[in-house]
């Protein structure tokens, strides 16, 4: 179900569409209070490495590794193998994802790992992706590496 | 065996010390031609997504998928969780590691995922991480998220 947090990880995402983007979001959360969040930077800024999860870890700053590992970071997408990497190396406990039908991440990785995996599969997360993957095939592919 | 890309790996986390920061460097390279190159700026930059291998991947810029899987990754330091699944995303088919001595990151995912995974243990690498991580530990920690 979408909470204030969720639906701030969706704004995330129409912002990246509304700069030309890829409408992907993500918010990181601890105790309640948004530590950062971020979008897809892709095309605005050419970077290779600022998916959505990236962008708000990058926006969150320097943290203290027990802050870190009472965070719930929320994502509008299923997280890529870079995203997934970041989310274990920063010992994120939890990790609430819009959907996983349009792509699906390494959400096995996470679970194997210890991560705790919610899947929303969030109806206008999924509309948002199916549109922009059939509008612009070539750049959702450069974007997953394909 | 050295070579002048895995040179310039050390140069560039030798020029991360010189900044005061964490000493770690990486070179992307394809048909030998270095594409991009980097270096840890946790420090200089506030950075938290952009270890070696990031920063490399950030300043080679978007590439075709097919650049991206003819490539070699150089890198002084064993690729933690994050900068692992960048490799991973990008399809990158062969990483060139200075030391797993100091720090023992994912190179069995690596593997499992079909990369071809070389470590030149290279003393001056050890020696230089040794030094760092005795010198500043709470930074060296905060790196790799503990």
């Amino acid at each position: 179900m979408r909470n204030l947090f969720f639906e701030e990880a969706i704004n995330q995402a129409k912002i990246a569409l509304q700069e030309g983007g890829i409408p992907i979001g993500s918010v990181l959360v601890y105790k309640n209070k948004i530590l950062g969040k971020g979008h897809n930077k892709r095309i605005q800024e050419g970077s290779v490495v600022l998916h959505g999860e990236m962008d708000a870890f990058e926006n969150a700053g320097r943290q203290k590794a027990n802050i870190y590992k009472e965070s719930i970071l929320y994502t509008t997408l299923s997280p890529c193998p870079m995203c997934t990497g970041t989310i274990i190396l920063y010992g994120i406990p939890k990790v609430v994802i819009g959907e996983n039908k349009t792509f699906l991440g390494e959400e096995d990785l996470l679970r194997f790992k210890g991560v705790e995996v919610v899947v929303l599969n969030d109806k206008e997360c999924i509309t948002m992706m199916k549109k922009f993957i059939n509008e612009k095939p070539q750049l959702w592919n450069e974007d997953i590496g394909i």
